[in-house]
């Protein structure tokens, strides 16, 4: 009976300690995260009645993840259990020039490996309001594209709103995949959220004149790109993070967002970064908040990437912030001095 | 006989590893702290003569808190034994736009329970020149307000000079009962020490023109509080701290004298944040450690600026650092070289 | 049968955890470095065949030292056994304006004690193309001047290259000391190195117009130097580190180079500083290793430049880099995003 | 919906890392734990639907505390939110000759300080077949005392079994207070549960010939005290741990039950403690499981012994090990082989 | 040019700190083990010249591996590097009455995916003496059991003496696989090692009237399974190590040999365990030390007993003792005083 | 003005986590001790008034010697600043049949190179009663000696007791100097403590009989050992260490006393070891305790056993326990039960 439904894949994740390289750790901070899950832990932390929706081993590796969910009081009733491994991603945290290095270990997962017959969407979408998923579930292989696929039309069936960050993950899956994928899926999507590259890399749609990496924004290049993702799904809010990587250690971030013909941006903040793995998820969190709780787009926009802002202060991949402390900092106050 | 005694609560403060929020943690770094611990602290480091007088349970933890005072040379001769428990703050260590949190715990400390006969001040006094403590310590309740106010007595009776940080804490009293007990402390306190925000809180004195969230600094501001501080309870000296918070990570610190009717700023320096917590004690102890060696007011706010900047490169509460450390930034070497 | 030898002193490292200071430290974290160690390591991570020359005890601390050279790869076959102790460094992190200090406790360690007799030089140099030590060895007493004279002989001999970090270490040797034994040594130079600071040390030739700790450099103050360098010992190349401290915790990074009677200067990295130490070291493997791949001297400037920029990155005295990690940022790639 | 509820209160347990004494900690492991608490986590590890009542404070160390109980799966719905603090209790971890010390700071907690009108016994009981609670709880204060004689009216009005455990604490009551307090309740208890010193301390009832710090236990001594427990109360089930104290390293460990007239006493575990807090707890859950699964008496003792044996080789308060894990054990393999 | 070549595969072990179930782990120790690897770096300890031959993928989790083992002095010079993925197994350490428990994760790495072309045998044995595997490589796929036959052959074309460790995995293979593959690789094998339950799983070869479980040995069981064991196969040696499972913290460890139609048992040693994994590849490393070093047959029985009881009180896969260290305990002192 | 005061060397003790390798480690816990700092150390714990002595570097690594001392209590206003280095001992903890490892790095500390005009003892035995050392200060040169002997003649002079550990350290001095020394040195003593193996090394004298790498104690081969030790020196009490090394785990400890022609002997412990190091120490820091409080011959020895049994059960050189907890054991209870 939860509002929220998010599906896809959890894994566990180790992480040396601090900023020490792969080949210099002899331990590993293991905490657990997905673009999905990242999206529910944020929302449970927010106070909204959410669901996550995945296969798990039955070993206590995956029992780990389960609980991981359930302490942030995400409902876990729909989890289920079998296959035999979680997948793991090793994350070694960069600085400065130096920047982060991920290794996917992820392969024949239980999720990824996980059957049609394992979801009933029917019983797990009783009561919801919203579903959303990435463009990481699907790349997870022919069998999940089916999978989302059904609980696309369930929840539209329902008359849910589907938001679908496109997240492209080219180790996954390559780009004609993605897009013919895509594109049946995002047919069912009302909320699309993108960064900087993955309409290029999905759909093939190009921010002219953004220069990602040189830290430069070009807002006109993202408003025809939002454009045209409403012109060829007909996506009725099109949202796109927008980060420009001075280096590793500083970000700057903002937001934009294109809903019934109109432009917002969202200030831009300038992040000396904790961690900045699910920055995107926790934008996505914000915006379904924002959604569910009657939020203008320009509200929307704000409390979103001000949730994400913090976000990069906070380590492991979900957002563990309160309704407050994003209003406090989307409200103006981002003097980060000590509450007493 | 020692030629400082400084007086109030020293806590037991639990924080994260790094920057973790409280939610992550599973382990808290254990120090000690307080507003006049760290000053006493500051000072042994200083190569000061220091007494620290407070009241601490017999168990494990209360000894654990003298045997830090203990290691830096602080005198804890005059501590009282007894009561129930030490007070506890936990400290969550912010970074870019999520500010540090506190959560206290303090009620009921022993010194918060102390009574007057606990104190002989004649005794604790015997050979001291001076005297200190913030408006910490009579919030901690009336009989706190009443045992202040015997140690002033016994101190200006003995010609000692007193020093007093303002220090308000919204979650110890409300600010007509500041009011009323600091103004009548006040009148025995030589050295006054504010923040930008003690004196408005306090006294109702504010800084005209000063928005210390968006970190800009109105030096004509300050003046004119200062001046109406000295004005109303005779200070022979007022110091005033002054912060810009850019964010939890990157703050302007600098300060402000004003005695013998003359201004004077120090220079102003951008501090990349490890702990900022205590950055205000530091500077006291720089005030104190100058004016006890004979500094003109000019070398004691660049000593006490100096000092204060370097604890915030310092894990904890206290400073931590050497007088010719301090005289090195002070005299001009912000570089950050490393010392071989 | 390595292609490059390097020769010194590989020193135990104790560093406090995070930026504790020294007073607050109750463990530290122990690994292993030193000048001629670092380059080693350096190069074994770029997949040059390198072999380290020390002495070290046969117990199990000299064996951990032995191990680490061992884990990278690096050859350590001519490694003799034998004498007392490991060379000791305390290191304690600096931040902002608080500089890093280091604490030598490295008297008559087993290489200060070596004498000539444990190196055969000839067998050490067997299929050898490229010899390197610093200034550090030599000034661990005037056996290892001589040894370092017999080292410089015998590889000339063959035909090989030989490069010298100057660096000069003030608690080692007086300058003058210091003069007498550089001036014969650097006779059998090719390749020296040296930061804003050593040949002014060394050999009194300084850098008119820098002003270091000011975090402003002067182009032609150091082309000076170098050009009086060259002259002075009619080096093939002259390579000087440019930092400027702005403040422990930031730096700028830039390297320049003279050979052939051309300058060239590499672009300027502002890098937020993990751990500086051991940043010139890397800067001299990045020159061996272009030096040896036939890089130009403008790539090989910038190739050591972008790899020692990268070293402030990385915990602890040598680089964990690889030859393609530098190459994305000598190539223009600053911006630190997520390598997945 | 709750199959069993427990009340009581969970404290932040502060525990130094591995044998150091508290004099020697700048670390704490932070871990949540009390007498209900545990029983409800050990259930819930067993597969039970169960409820965990108590008071706690809204901010984050009341909200750590409901997420503990929430990864494990314990259904925190009817938490109360409010009060000042969470109640914290230090543990240092003895062995061999030195016991493990204890120093409580649970005074004025949010569950000390609760009132009658928080807790709705009647909503939160609906569904619930077993209520359990520790004289800890009562111990709390009078009105505490009273929050549990309505809980336990209301238990047995919706015909729910109700267990207790005696589990004296003279830091929080006296004995005549406790006899008084916990006679009136024991009316309405169907499962007592005792260590060798409850029934002492709260009734007067001694075991005798029984010299538990010499480590030697006496059967009859122990049939007579649960005779005497039974006789008093009219309890349908005592059950008494038998502990003999070897060392703080080393416990024997063992189990009696008294019902329907019969006694059965456990095998005797020789127990290599890695953490002896909460053996009992674990014991009483293992019993509630037991007898809510159909068990016999004898395979209740044995299971619940064995959970309990389990439970001192975990680190924390409360047991986390698997119906398969215990069975295993109680089924006699207790070889403590590598399971692969 | 290593006299000893071993084969297998090494994988990731993550382990929690302590004794913390993996249900309460946020943190791993990461070490890296694997039965063969674990004898290689045993033999580098013993200052044998030891090459230890696998695949390993090209990432930093795969060159951690090597770096591993090259810091132990392990020739790494034959290892393939290619495929997907490091093996991963997790191991939560058990204590008296719980025993350890082993996750594993390693189907489809890099070694279990190989093929006969990536290794030449002619090349990798070439001044090799002695080639050394267990029954867990050719358990990870038909392709391996290949490999090893490969390798056995050119082995013994060679002149060379090769060594087996049984080590049935029920995880990978069955029983009558096992049987299969088995009996034609142990054509080629000189010394056949077996625990108490090997000779069982894989040849049905029983040792009539052993309780393992229950901490008793037999004897005469253990002769007539070597006995048989040697007839089945014409095994030179045959080599049982003898484990009684008192509990998870306490075991009775020796070994029995049987070559050349004699019997010898080693003296048993009661073992108070800090890591046991690794215990039966420590004690056939000791075999093929004492063999290649000209042992007798109850020397090397006593210095293999020796070292694998020694490996039980070291963390991780794989021993790291001395030669001298073993000696001392198999010469009698088994006092564990200070060696100052 | 302390009653008791001890002289020696405090050296940086740098320890891997729990039972690792040094070959392991890449962190140390770092403490600091030496056989007559842990003496003080002990002594203050008790409440006793004491002063340590000794020469140490003026930098950090001197300072936190100093701060360890001051944080128990220990007057420190007698240390000598000046040398070049303290003293360092790498400890690596056995386990079983596993030794612990010892290796010292102390060669040229401040103290061992300390000269005769660095200590007044007149003034430092100002107001003092008793005088401790041990056999390893002699042995650090022969400045040394006379230093204590130097102290020694102060301390008659002034009536003090004067009390010493023989000590002997194979690897600071041989066996003949050991004896010309301590048999000038041991005029002075009035206790004089030795462990099994001190007499013997030192004077020759051997008791016959004991085997104690065996664990085997024999009483009347003790006796004969005090007996010649008193007649040889004159001692008023002789005391002896009884120490049983069953493994690196578990130890029998029990002590005897000789003094006015009377033998005690304690009762004996099985200890399950902690850490080792310091047993010795604790020990005389027991007679020392109850001496000075007028304690009877047995009921020193029994606190003086009981203390150094709780000493082993204690991480680091020093113990820290209270009177009233060695009283709990020397009065018999061992059971190790929780302290609540």
């Amino acid at each position: 009976m939860s509002k929220v439904v998010t599906f896809g894949e959890i894994m566990l994740r180790l992480a040396p300690e601090g900023y020490l390289r792969f080949l210099q750790a002899d331990r590993y901070m293991a905490t657990y995260g997905g673009g999905e899950a990242n999206v529910a832990i944020a929302l449970a932390n927010f106070g909204i009645d959410v669901a996550y929706v995945t296969k798990l081993p039955t070993h206590e590796i995956g029992q780990a993840a389960v609980n991981t969910l359930r302490a942030f009081g995400v409902n876990t009733d729909h989890i289920v259990r079998g296959g035999d491994r979680v997948g793991i991603y090793f994350l070694e945290k960069g600085a400065s020039q130096r920047g982060s290095l991920v290794i996917y270990d992820r392969a024949d997962s239980s999720i990824a490996t996980a059957s049609k017959d394992d979801f009933d969407w029917d019983s797990i979408f009783s009561g919801a309001e919203w579903f959303h998923f990435t463009g990481i579930t699907p790349a997870l292989g022919p069998v999940l594209v089916e999978i989302c696929l059904e609980a696309c039309k369930a929840a539209k069936q329902k008359g849910m709103k589907v938001s679908c960050d496109l997240n492209y993950r080219a180790k996954l899956w390559s780009k004609p995949e993605a897009k013919l994928a895509m594109s049946e899926l995002c047919k069912y999507v009302d909320l699309v959220i993108a960064n900087e590259e993955d309409a290029k890399d999905v759909f093939g749609i190009e921010a002219k004149g953004s220069d990602v990496s040189g830290g430069k924004l070009d807002h006109e290049g993202y408003m025809s790109v939002a454009e045209r993702l409403a012109e060829m799904f007909g996506f009725e809010t099109v949202a796109i993070t927008l980060r420009s990587s001075k280096s590793a250690s500083d970000n700057g971030w903002a937001g934009m967002l294109y809903t019934g013909g109109d432009f917002c941006f969202s200030k831009e903040y300038d992040v000396h970064i904790v961690d900045r793995v699910g920055g995107g998820d926790s934008f996505g969190a914000g915006l379904i908040y924002s959604f569910l709780t009657g939020a203008s787009p320009g509200e929307a926009l704000e409390f979103a990437t001000a949730a994400s802002c913090l976000k990069h202060t906070i380590e492991g991949d979900y957002n563990v912030v309160s309704v407050s402390e994003v209003k406090k900092l989307s409200g103006g106050d981002a003097s980060g001095r000590v509450q007493r």
